[in-house]
């Protein structure tokens, strides 16, 4: 079995970097396509990914059932878009998640790569090794001007949006985030919050994405990704010293008592379990606590979410402690 | 150096055994009385104990100064009542607080023995020592009939309050408390919530003792508020199980959170650390958790209070936490 999922650094401040192409096949229209269209997309790319057999033995292809339960947990996976859940189409995804091509989203193809950390480059590498394999079977809609056409002009060109996924709740919890959000804006990238703006069930994660994708080669906006994260990156860890001056004593508390709270509850919901996590984050990165690998804490950031879980609301607040305590058991206080 | 303080047992459920006894100096009034008549009183006790060297040796005599913060630390100790930190006197007491003798309360003399868990028997038998070098040297106001004479007709004949403080939290609760409140007035006793009337803040002590002085001679007060005490005991302990039945998870969850929170909080305010070592020693005794002897819960429960600790809220705060930390570091939570 192959890996996909790559891997960078900064991983106690950047959860993922995603890589994603939006590409169209020549001869499909882009609005009004039925599912059996999309099957016919789906079977010529998965004929594509044969020509490279190690490859494509480690990816399956499933059908997207519109508005599903399985659909939603893709979702809240980032395997496959709201968008895509809701319509229904296709996935082809290697089976660590690592790769995905969605098919019957607003472009008949989206081909997407996920990395731990900060690692742009080795995603849009495999990204691209991807795309040269649909590319040499399936002919593609481009433009000798414009790049690669696209269902909505925000992709046209390169069709690359590349993100990366920061923890920033210092940032968030006082006035540095708005600032940094204009300046990501001059930049030429957008700062979101991860599953809806702002809120504190998010658990203070936001994504970085260019905004720009015509006029600059893919290597350049990869580029200009590591250095607006950098920024960013620099930004929060700089907020972090202030609250520490300001409040140590208020941090740490808060730092260790998350970490108390996940090794030791029998029930948790989402958002104390996401806010633990976060201090949590915090608290390995500033020095309060140690024992676990950051990336454990981002997975399980994820990984508590309700659709994942499953069950009653009751029987997901256990099971999301029972998890909590197994992956915090070897977290440990620095006094 | 002695050890006045006596040892019992249930000290899962029992802080301390209580036992005081009551004594006037015949030849002084019961009213009026002046800090220069206590003072003399106050000389013939502590003559009356070097008749026995070997006890005299280890306590020390220290006048109360009306109002003072000696005083009132010295009431959060249990060392003498909240009457003569106010009206001001003398204390005389053994080097571990396990015997206390106030002069210029109520009555002249009050000697208080003190234990550890369920021990009603043997801080009688050393009140009884201790009253005898007393009245060896100082003859009592006593009336053939009646016993000993006190200020108030509540304390007449043997003048012995004896008294259990309990952890209640089950039976407080619910309606448990009100019955066995009830139960234990019918059997001539009292129940009353420790530090002001079972606010949250009292952590759920609550102290049984006798309201009977009169007409029953003192090993029968013993043997009866032995009886009361365990039947109080059994109740909370029942009141536990039928919590453990009806939602194991959710007192599991509050056991293990407030342990998680004791061992990891930087700071920590009165009324949060009374309620977690509440939970804590629910959690000893109904074996989730393990590691630390629930006397030494039931002391930090004393020693977390304000007065006690000194500097301001915030000094105090922080000071609380790292006294907490210390006292759970071997608290294991049990799967």
């Amino acid at each position: 079995m192959s890996t996909f999922i790559q891997k960078g650094g900064f991983t106690d401040l950047v959860a993922t970097t995603r890589v994603r192409l939006a590409r169209n096949v020549r001869g499909y229209t882009y609005r009004g396509l039925g599912l059996g269209e999309y099957r016919e997309i789906a079977d010529k790319v998965w004929s594509a990914l044969q020509t490279a057999p190690a490859i494509a033995s480690d990816f399956a292809m499933t059908e997207v059932r519109a508005g599903s339960q399985e659909a939603a947990a893709l979702v809240e996976k980032h395997l496959i878009s709201p968008d895509l859940a809701r319509k229904g189409g296709f996935l082809i995804a290697s089976s660590d998640g690592g790769a995905a091509i969605m098919i019957g989203e607003e472009d008949h193809i989206r081909l997407q790569v996920l990395g731990s950390g900060l690692c742009p480059k080795e995603c849009m590498e495999t990204a691209r090794r991807l795309a040269g394999l649909l590319e040499g079977q399936l002919q593609m809609d481009y433009d000798e001007k414009l790049g690669y056409l696209t269902a909505c002009p925000s992709n046209l060109g390169t069709g690359l949006r590349a993100s990366v996924m920061l923890h920033l709740p210092v940032l968030a919890a006082n006035s540095g985030l708005s600032q940094m959000m204009s300046w990501a804006g001059r930049q030429g990238f957008t700062v979101r919050g991860a599953y809806g703006e702002g809120s504190k069930a998010t658990g203070a994660f936001f994504q970085l994405s260019n905004q720009i994708t015509l006029g600059l080669s893919e290597d350049a906006i990869i580029d200009r990704l590591i250095d607006a994260a950098t920024g960013v990156i620099e930004a929060e860890k700089k907020a972090r010293e202030q609250l520490r001056t300001r409040d140590e004593i208020g941090l740490s508390d808060q730092v260790c008592r998350a970490a108390g709270i996940l090794r030791t509850a029998r029930r948790i919901d989402t958002a104390e379990a996401l806010e633990c996590l976060s201090y949590v984050l915090i608290g390995l990165q500033m020095g309060y606590l140690r024992g676990v690998p950051s990336q454990d804490i981002m997975a399980a950031e994820q990984a508590v979410r309700p659709v994942l879980l499953g069950g009653t609301a009751g029987e997901r607040d256990v099971k999301r402690a029972t998890f909590l305590r197994a992956v915090t058991e070897n977290l440990e206080v620095l006094d």
